[in-house]
């Protein structure tokens, strides 16, 4: 699985877990949620400042966004 | 410490650990070497994709080069 998608599969998992909508995520990182959308179907290439915003919101480190779920 | 900043660091002491040139690392991840000393210094903001390149080259995971070491 590239990068992206497995980003944006840890990314809704998580919300998922906080029972959070894509708004809730979007409003919390200061990002739009059609952008959050496309992270969560590994359409986007985010940087690792953005990273590390969607993190931030979702109380987690940048790094375990990225890691790979067996 | 920023998220930059910290990746910069991950990077070069892998790649020191290797007794790896930034040279070597810009050739082996087909990045440009000046990208590869900017991303050392801390300088550059790079997207998940590019981190997946350096990741590849230094033979570690894209998470392992955000974690934040003690």
């Amino acid at each position: 699985m590239d990068i992206c998608s497995n980003l944006g599969r840890n990314v809704k998992r998580i919300r998922l877990e906080k029972a959070w909508s894509q708004e809730e995520l979007a409003f919390r990182s200061g990002l739009h949620r059609t952008y959050v959308s496309g992270v969560e179907r590994g359409k986007r290439n985010p940087t690792v400042i953005v990273l590390q915003q969607i993190a931030d919101a979702l109380e987690v480190s940048a790094s375990r966004l990225l890691e790979i779920e067996s």
